[in-house]
């Protein structure tokens, strides 16, 4: 049968892994799709750079848009990343009539809702899978493999750069300015790493794993995003004295009053599965109510990985040529006409346990003013750790565990705690989950 | 659109489950599926029982061969397990030009290549997604999620009556007769329970992941397999005194030297991810060559869980059904013609290290006559763990763990050390493997 053909928007990390997985197994591939997959063209930003011999065969092209319109391409990868020009030339390639795979989960979470439309239009298929955590194949098995399922909710390690500095605060005892400085260093994070560990990268993720677990628009903007730039070593060791774990967690779930979507740092108990997901690696644990929970652990990102990703696309595409629009799995697992915009719940709503700590003078009633005002705020204590105060010190440490309870009640007590003239700055206050419900 | 019209073989624990799967999320399956996926006909052995509230819309008929060749039929689910009447009637189902869904494991491992022929021959799809590890979707996950991949091996807890027996063995101390007595009390293993733990339920979906993995035909008559039936509460015990799990692993690895498959009680590190994995819990852990080494896990068994991966399969096939039959995801991942047998590696030249335990005279020189022997065979040792003899006794239990070693080497080896006058009784070997490559 012809070669499908592919036109690649970008050869970096992962255009350049994706040009060179399908020349390195290009024989498997056309065993398995039926067709060879070829890259016959490319665009890129600086045309004089050389590419490797895998792009020996590759035309370039100076100008991307005449890639996209480019008669001789069935299918035009986007990975480029960023909004603009790639909002631009994806939406180009469809009206072009060429199906579309990208990697670019900033795209997909801002701008999905208009693509899909457009591509919806125009008859041809649009795959991301690689937009969310890398080669783990987390979208085909939500939209796919759980289609007999009510997906009830979903929670997630997936940005890897802040997982691997948490591991790092964890297991070597730094600070987080020392291990995002490693990360950086052995090219985990990037020179601005902003998105990653502000735990916007994970929002962009989370919104679009939701979309498809619950058949609703694409919805970003209504995701509470957290990240980890402010946790001290400090609590990462005191998690871990009482038996938890933090983990930079999205976290999507189905509640009566609403859909909880957040993202923030979470302890959660350290013999939980995805409390064993260490470094880079990503890991999604998904609750739905005929398979119970499910979990689906891989590396997050990386040439390799993410080109994995982009590749099973490719393929997807290549074998379903000849289908029917109608009949292709819907890009946000539901069909267009039958997504729900559904109710987010804000997070003052939200019901989780918290991880308090106070930083109290070391004196007789202290304590009970403290339980007194959550008591008042119906708020019960799990767990109390008082740490003995350093030689000559005034203040201690006091670590307070709470049962589940609704956010807004925390934060109100958390303000008279800090009213308190016994208690010393802020109270740091954590949420814990057991991602059980 | 029209619905999709299912005829369901069976209405047991798998074929209940199904009905009831796709009554309770009707409404969301046809808008993921763009059309209702509706079951109009069964058939089952004892028509007299009745079937509950789900059935009463459903025809019965009483011979399972009226339902296969029913014109207002789209697609047949086998839910009734064994290899006849089940093959007759697939086959059947496929020449009357319908798509087909099945469960059953020992069927494909035994008669899938014929099978995949005849359907390929009538152009019909073949879903059998819940004939291996439940409701996780890793056929799905081997064919299209890492289709870009040269997948270089697998290893899978897949038989969760078995794993369920090791946790107890594990966790309580419990001998394996008491194990699996209780598991089948709770219903987690059958009144036969042969296939579950002598290993042939793991071999038969072992035997389908392979193939699917490596491109090559279905060969369960030449994986090696070893149930759990002989295990010792008392190797269970010392594993984990050295920092290892034992598991009733089905592992398929590519090596230069042919393909390895085998099914045998395998001593873990602690620490593996899928040493983790306790009770009737199915994970696999697949490693391929873009993405590395990925982790799939979930409820491997039971009505919901099956009927989440049978229903997948009714709903790709619902989605697929204008598709030309060339452009169709394989059956077995590549295209019939482009499957490739190859060398299957015989027991004896695998290669993994071992645990070896031992009864000796407790007196000097015995030791040095066993590794003697080991050193003459090339077999050398990682660790030795020598027990105190309860007072009065003259034997010792001695444990040895190997490096890797060819198996001809320790089988050689053993046979001599069986032979020496101060060595009591059998060798007991378990193979311990720490799934690097
Ligand atoms: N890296 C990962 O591990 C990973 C994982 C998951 C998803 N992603 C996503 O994948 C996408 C690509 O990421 P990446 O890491 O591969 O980025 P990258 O290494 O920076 O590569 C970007 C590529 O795009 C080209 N480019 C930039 N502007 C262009 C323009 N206007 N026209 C044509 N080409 C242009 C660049 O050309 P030059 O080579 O000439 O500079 C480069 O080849 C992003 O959406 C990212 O979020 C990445
Ligand atoms: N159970 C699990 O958790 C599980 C998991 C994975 C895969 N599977 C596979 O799923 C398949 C079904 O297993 P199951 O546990 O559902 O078995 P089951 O509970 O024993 O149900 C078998 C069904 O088949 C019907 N049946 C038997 N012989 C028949 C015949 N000649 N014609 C028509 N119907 C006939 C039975 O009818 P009556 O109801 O009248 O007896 C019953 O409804 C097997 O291949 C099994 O390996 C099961």
């Amino acid at each position: 049968m012809n070669a499908v053909r592919i036109g690649l928007l970008g050869l970096g990390t992962v255009g350049g892994g994706t040009l060179e997985l399908l020349a390195r197994n290009g024989d498997e591939i056309a065993r398995r799709a039926g067709r060879p997959i070829r890259v016959t063209h490319a665009s890129v930003r600086d045309a004089g750079r050389p590419r490797g011999p895998q792009a020996a065969n590759v035309q370039l092209l100076a100008d991307p848009f005449e890639l996209v319109h480019h008669p001789q391409i069935d299918i035009v990868a986007e990975l480029i990343g960023g909004i603009e020009p790639a909002r631009a030339l994806v939406l180009a390639a469809i009206n072009a009539g060429k199906h579309v795979v990208t990697a670019n989960k900033a795209l997909i979470a801002h701008h999905g809702n208009e693509i899909f439309e457009a591509a919806r239009r125009a008859g041809v298929a649009v795959g991301f899978e690689a937009a969310v955590a890398g080669g783990i194949p987390i979208i085909k098995t939500l939209r796919e493999g759980l289609a007999g399922n009510r997906i009830q909710g979903l929670a997630g390690i997936i940005n890897g750069t802040s997982n691997y500095i948490l591991t790092q605060m964890r297991d070597a005892g730094l600070d987080f300015a020392t291990a995002l400085a490693d990360a950086q260093r052995l090219g985990y994070a990037e020179a601005d790493p902003s998105f990653d560990i502000d735990g916007v990268d994970a929002a962009h993720k989370l919104s679009i794993l939701a979309a498809i677990a619950f058949g609703m628009p694409l919805c970003f903007d209504q995701v509470h995003v957290e990240g980890i730039r402010g946790l001290s070593a400090m609590d990462v060791d005191y998690a871990g004295q009482l038996g938890y774990r933090l983990k930079l967690l999205g976290i999507a779930r189905r509640t009566e009053r609403g859909v909880q979507l957040r993202v923030h740092p979470t302890l959660l108990p350290q013999r939980h599965l995805l409390a064993q997901v260490d470094g880079v690696i990503n890991a999604v644990l998904v609750d739905s109510d005929a398979l119970g929970q499910s979990l689906y652990y891989g590396a997050g990102a990386g040439a390799g990985p993410t080109a994995s990703a982009v590749v099973a696309d490719l393929i997807d595409i290549a074998r379903a040529l000849t289908i029917d629009p109608e009949h292709r799995v819907p890009y946000l697992a539901f069909h267009h006409d039958r997504l729900q915009a559904l109710p987010i719940l804000p997070i003052d709503a939200v019901e989780t346990a918290f991880y308090l700590r106070l930083t109290a003078l070391d004196r007789p009633g202290v304590l009970a003013d403290v339980t007194r005002i959550l008591a008042d705020q119906h708020i019960s204590i799990e767990a109390i750790l008082q740490k003995e105060p350093p030689p000559g010190e005034s203040h201690v440490a006091v670590i307070l565990l709470t049962h589940t309870v609704r956010e807004r009640a925390v934060r109100e007590a958390i303000a008279r705690i800090e009213a308190l003239p016994s208690i010393d700055g802020r109270v740091v206050s954590l949420r814990l989950d057991h991602l059980e419900h």
